[in-house]
């Protein structure tokens, strides 16, 4: 079986090669790295925003646009099926990796999505999950307006271990059409991190189905970042098949939601700026899918918790 | 144009090279014929079952996961489109082929589905339908929790004139994930078989489509047969372009649908519990669509009989 | 990058090679040139339909089936991704090219649609919009139930300036299942068509949606265009993403919807018989999706405008 970075770094020659058409731009570093702007001086797409979320996946898993009910009419919506969904989206997706590095002589930070965090990230969480691999071609996906440069490009290859020509960049901001798209393909991601928070052996997972819609792109990365974050807790569903004992699942099910929080029912841009643009000061218990079902399959119950707000949605992008 | 046999194997290639990521287990008998463990000891995935389905169809056909509205709340469901129903469903697809062999000097049966049939089946519809084909390699999938062994597979071989080596069998219990994809798939099938019950010309059957949710895995194969009926019976949609002469479709259009059955209207378990456990004292009339669209090409009319029952889903699934 | 008509032709190939299953006819002309009949012998199917779609849109896009709600009932549709709307749509897929030419002595006319026309149409349009490619080979689309013969694939050619051999026309009327695919495929198109009415800078469109319903085959071409349209009329979305200033929308988004005409709410073919069948009594107005959303990526602004109506599409299709 190919490593999720080569499954990934396939779905970025894609990206290459029809670079023009997705309205993607292709550009090469000093170093030998090749990275993609994916929404900064380029437009973008919602094929190119699909393609983003598939690297971003390690390449596995069906992601299709589809449509979602909007105040009674019909909205593009991203749903996605994944067969491996603990592998695919916490040892892939999950933007965890913070990669530090120097430029200009400052020390500077950026946050990683992709498969090559299985390769060059120290997060505890993937060698508990034991979601690590080896391989020569490494892919990061960045969620920014600010162009990659060469200090990163080397300080990402040297942690993953790959010469600086193997290594692929993506770079979209959250104001973008690939932003909307990418983000809108967490949802099944953001459901497995909430089962982790709360303590759930989420190697039980077995296949996972989640639709999301797709935020409309706003004018500032801040509004975007409340659009965007609106899609997935009052927009998603996400659906897991899940192995082993359900005792712990049954006790719990009510908190893998949004509505668990006492935040839950407000724009999230407004709770965002209600905490003085702190993100630390949200309740994490918000940043969960508005709605999820579980199927145990060992004693067949499904679980459900949660309900969609598309009024709010509504108000949120419709204005 | 290639025989379907060789269209299912090429999916079935599939199958095996990407087993692992699919949750698939690929053994070798010793006569040399290869099965797939599709869920009897591992745990399989949504798109092995989607691949399992298409294998049934003969590899012809477009299967994608799609939504169904589940009391207000988006499920997971395979959709369908076909451009050839019946070779596809009557042909491949039908669990028609009651397969005796013998194994420990004791005579036994298993119930075959896919392209194999139309090779090595002695049923009377597949000659009348002139479902036949010539082909070197063969694929039969068995709705089973048992493992297929040496004797099963040389009967099927020489019953479709192949080499074993040349056979593929896939196996998977109906309470699995497999399991449930590919009853689901059998929503357009199910409307199919109904027509011919009721002496439809199926000739005429040109394209068609249908939709069907996922039924949850259950804890056990019969909780699991009630389950995925309830699914056809109460949560299927059929839609099918027909040509010719409807007159006599005009006459008997309200039969297609399961509500034609006096039992319409109850779990499919209770049913099937209340016969005794008794296959052959349900009502034939019940394995139909909950709902059936028939456009008449040749008049421009559209057919429309039956109703989904959602609510009975929701009862029957999250109970 | 390759051009649209080689994208299209590879399309082509497709259709030629699974003929057979498409239900499809392929036919050489004494010039060289290849056309396939997609529904005037032959029953044709959905999946040819998608086909025919697509290589109208020069082979570029996202074509999938998806579903409608008809009053309660799901109902198959069509919905399209495009990351190039104004290059598909206006450049390829418009039925904009009027071809002249003589036959039996008379003077004939036949309507293109395809990646031809920005090869050897003179349509002002695709000079405005720079819609122009070379390419050795070329694809022309034409609604109709007449055979295309060697006096017109010859005219085409020579206008394409391409030799007869690489050209392929593919042919299907409006009473089939490829015309009722097709030309829901057009949703989109319908909607960037209407915008350049209205004076729109179209050049600012980005990435598209749309999704429109099937409409039953008809027994005629005459009730089929009325159904087709209302397909798109009471039954089309469509969602662009569009860059660059939003003033003019903002100040005309209403106009952008069928319900902008007075002939809005009843069906397309009562309107046509009421002008006496004369297609330019009609508004032109009316012309339109039902429903449109254009979000404005520099402001953020959504606009949204014109509403569906399943009642009427049930009572012209179901009758």
């Amino acid at each position: 079986m190919n490593s999720l970075n080569e499954g990934s770094a396939t779905v970025v020659e894609t990206m290459i090669a029809d670079a023009e058409r997705l309205g993607l731009g292709v550009h090469r570093l000093e170093c030998g790295t090749t990275w993609i702007d994916c929404g900064i001086e380029v437009s973008g797409s919602f094929e190119a925003g699909r393609l983003y979320a598939l690297a971003c996946l390690g390449g596995e898993g069906d992601l299709a646009f589809s449509e979602f009910d909007l105040q009674g009419s019909p909205w593009p919506a991203l749903s996605l099926t994944l067969s491996s969904p603990l592998k695919s989206c916490m040892g892939c997706q999950y933007a965890g990796w913070e990669v530090k590095y120097a430029s200009e002589g400052k020390s500077r930070r950026a946050l990683g999505s992709g498969p090559a965090r299985m390769l060059g990230s120290s997060e505890a969480l993937l060698d508990r999950l034991n979601l690590r691999e080896r391989s020569s071609r490494a892919v990061l996906a960045l969620e920014t307006r600010k162009k990659p440069g060469d200090e990163l490009a080397l300080a990402v290859a040297e942690r993953c271990s790959v010469v600086p020509e193997e290594l692929f960049l993506l770079a979209a901001p959250t104001a973008s059409l690939v932003g909307s798209v990418q983000i809108a393909a967490r949802i099944v991601e953001t459901g497995i991190h909430k089962m982790i928070e709360e303590g759930l052996p989420v190697g039980g997972l077995l296949s996972a189905w989640g639709r999301c819609p797709l935020p409309p792109v706003a004018a500032d990365d801040l509004t975007a970042m409340g659009r965007t974050n609106d899609a997935v807790l009052y927009g998603g569903t996400a659906w897991y098949a899940f192995g082993g004992d359900d005792a712990l699942l049954a006790s719990l099910f009510d908190r893998l939601v949004s509505a668990s929080s006492g935040d839950y029912g407000r724009p999230f841009l407004e709770i965002f700026q209600a905490g003085g643009g702190d993100f630390y000061k949200i309740d994490p218990a918000l940043f969960s899918p508005a709605e999820v079902f579980v199927n145990s399959v060992a004693t067949g119950r499904t679980f459900h918790a949660g309900r969609r707000r598309d009024d709010l949605l509504a108000r949120s992008w419709l204005g």
